[in-house]
Formats: structure tokens, sequence, C-alpha cells
């Protein structure tokens, strides 16, 4: 028997609408639907995409415990490629849905070490929350020669500090609970005016405001822009 | 009478299945498309999107000269943007095309900032090179806390250097032509065996190899990446 094919597949920042049409018609067509879903509540991969899967699709959440914002016990991806190594053993493509893109700060690749040895392996890739959130604000990333650095929040200041000074274009992830601290560090540098925070990148509860407006208890899933570069606007 | 919306509508990396369903359905619906296009042959943008491109649109291609490899005269896009004003002004929606995502180092931000101020503008944010080159390799582009920085090639080797130096994951735009002094540098730091290359990404003719094995004449749209974080496979 000819294993199946695990698929990486991106769902993109929120909306389903701005999932690829690759994608949705993967998505339609599987049978075993794997997902990271937190343990206070829905997965947001899922939520994504719910309305492109089969309602006779077995489903192989995998609980990842989300209070203490670091990676999780391995041991829950060991169990869920143990799991998704089953199905593909007896011939059934298993897709594992990643919000955003499956390559781009995601867990995905935790399956993706487990199994890309033993089986064939396909990704499918997603719009980022980073040109989400551009579009968002309607404002260019990063434009000809620019060079564009993506930072995570829980970075240090001096970490920060040092990338920013260098960068044309920043992009802070993960801004989460660090917001505060970030929102000082921008002031520091003189960069809390040009700079831009959006929340909920795509969805109905999108915010998007200068990161002087931005809430201290941003979500996990928010984004500081700043673009130093020449002019954008340049004609 | 009111205004027509102007749209920037990400097509993605190459593969039609890899337009968004938004994006899909707004060109399927758009009566005025515009795009860019060389002077030497067809638009990449369009031949992404023509199975949507309804046959009674009006079309406005934007026509670009290639050889230089600088930005084009800017009085292309002042001659596009008053074309897609006069639609505007008519009332109806005008659908900009752009490869990619619209505000991720494309030309898209040179009609937005001739039009913003007047006229409505959206964007739907498409699938970048970035993560459908990372798809091609099924590696990881960034995880966890990692620096990532996006490099455009024809940046000079002592900027490309120190910037390579100081991150964890590494994107190389726009390679083209400078592929031979990439290689070399790419060799003089020790990571050639590491970086990947990818040219045409998510196409039928995509070609994804070791940097050491890749062409020295590089087609523009191809990418070198390089992961220097922590094993991204860790367990």
């Amino acid at each position: 028997m000819t294993a199946g094919t695990l698929y990486g597949i991106g769902t993109g920042p929120g909306d389903p609408e701005l999932i690829t049409r690759k994608a949705w018609r993967l998505i339609e067509a599987a049978r075993v639907i794997a997902y990271p879903a937190p343990d206070t509540g829905e997965s947001f991969a899922r939520s994504i995409a719910a309305a492109a899967i089969s309602p006779d699709a077995v489903e192989i959440p995998m609980i990842v415990p989300m209070r203490t914002g670091r990676d999780p016990a391995q041991t829950i991806y060991d169990t869920a490629a143990k799991k998704i190594a089953a199905h593909l053993d007896a011939g059934e493509d298993v897709v594992v849905l990643c919000e955003g893109d499956p390559l781009f700060y995601g867990s995905f690749m935790y399956l993706l070490a487990r199994l890309k040895d033993d089986y064939e392996t396909r990704i499918v890739p997603g719009v980022t929350s980073l040109t989400a959130c551009a579009a968002a604000h309607a404002r260019p990333l990063a434009a000809r020669n620019d060079i564009m650095t993506i930072l995570p929040g829980p970075l240090a200041d001096d970490d920060l500090t040092a990338q920013i000074k260098r960068a044309d274009a920043v992009a802070i992830m993960k801004v989460g609970r660090h917001m505060p601290r970030l929102k000082a560090l921008f002031a520091r540098l003189g960069h809390l005016d040009a700079a831009l925070y959006v929340g909920h990148a795509s969805l109905a509860h999108q915010l998007q405001v200068p990161l002087a407006e931005a809430p201290d208890d941003a979500p996990y899933f928010s984004m500081i822009l700043l673009y130093k570069g020449d002019d954008p606007w340049i004609r």
C-alpha cells in the first residue's frame, strides 16, 4: 500500500476568504485534518477553514497549553505525529491547518521534523499576518532596495534597538503582553508617531491605529509596523 | 455620483491556484483591470490571474521598461493614475493586479501614492514569494524568537554581510544577475552549503536546489534562503 501525503496548509491571517483556492480545494477534499488548538478555547486555524471542512472528516486537534507563552511540551507533537503517521500508513492523506503560513513562525515545523523523512510532504503557502497588517493600513511594508527585518516582540530591548536602527522597514510580531514595553521602546527611539499597530488582522474586529493609540493589552496575534526608509510615497 | 474604489490585489507568486478566494472573486467581477507589464513580453501579474479576467473587462497595462533594472520613469505611473482616476470618477471600481502582495516590494505603491488621497482604497494581501520559496524546499523560514531579515540582492556586499551576520534567518530577493556575486559572498561567509535557492516559485518550471547548484543566470524572480538560527527541527 502506498502511504498517504502530509499537507501543511496555510489558512491565511483570519478572513476565510483569504484562504487560497488551492488550500480550499485540499481542505474540502481532506478526510483527515489536524490543527493546533489552545487548551482554553477553539482552534484559530480550524475556525478560519471551518466552512471548507467536511462533516465526515476525521479531526486531530493538537491541544497546546497557551498560558505559558513558551514552546509547549514536545510530547504533544510526538503524540500527534504518531496519530498522523497511522493515517498516512493506512494510505490516507493528512491535511494540517496552519494559521498564516506553515513555515513562517509557526508550530507546523514540529510535525514536519517528525514526519518529513518517512512520508511525502507538500506545503501550500498562505497569506501571512505580515502582509495582512500592511493591507489593514494600506501602507507599503518595504520597497525597492529596502532592508526589512522581522522581530518577535519577546526579544530584549537591546536586541530590538540594534535591529530597528539598522533596518529600513520593521515588523514586530507576537506583541501581546509586551506592548507597554514595546511602546516605551519606540518612544525612546523617536518612532512612536511613525509606527502603526494592527490587531486581529483581516477579521471583523480588526483594529488598525497608530502605535500611540494601541491598547496596552494587545492580543497575541498583533503587530507593530514601522517604515524608516526613503519616502515610500516617492513619485 | 459616488466615485469607484481602487483595489490593490495580490495575485500570489505564480500558480493561479495560490490566488486567494477573495482576490479571485474581485478579479472575476472587475470591469476595469490595470497591471504592470514589461516592454519585452506579457504581464506576469496578468498571466497569473488570466483565467479569472472577464473578456469584457477594460484592461489598462502599465508598460514598464525592464532593461534598466531601475525604477522606471515615474511618468508611466502619472499616466496610468490619470487613466485609472477617470474610471474611478465615472463610478467604476478599478482592480490593480500585483504579483505576490501589493505592499511587499512591489510597484503598486506608486499608484497608491497618486490616488490614495482622492479615492477609497482597499488592499487584498497575497501570498508572497517569500513563503512560496520556503514551501518549495519544505523548510521553515523562521521560528520562535528568530530575527528574520529580507535583503534585496542589489545591495552592496558590505551591507549584505553585516545584515547576514546579525540575523537568524535571511532571504535574498531580486537575485537575478547578482547571482555570481551573491554565491561568492555566501561562500566567503561559510554559508554556501546551508543556503537554498528557488527560481520561479510555485510555477511548473520551479527550480529548488542548494545555492551551490543554482544557475549563475538566475531569473529576476528568484530567491536565496538561509537559516542560521537554532536547529529549526528541534524536538
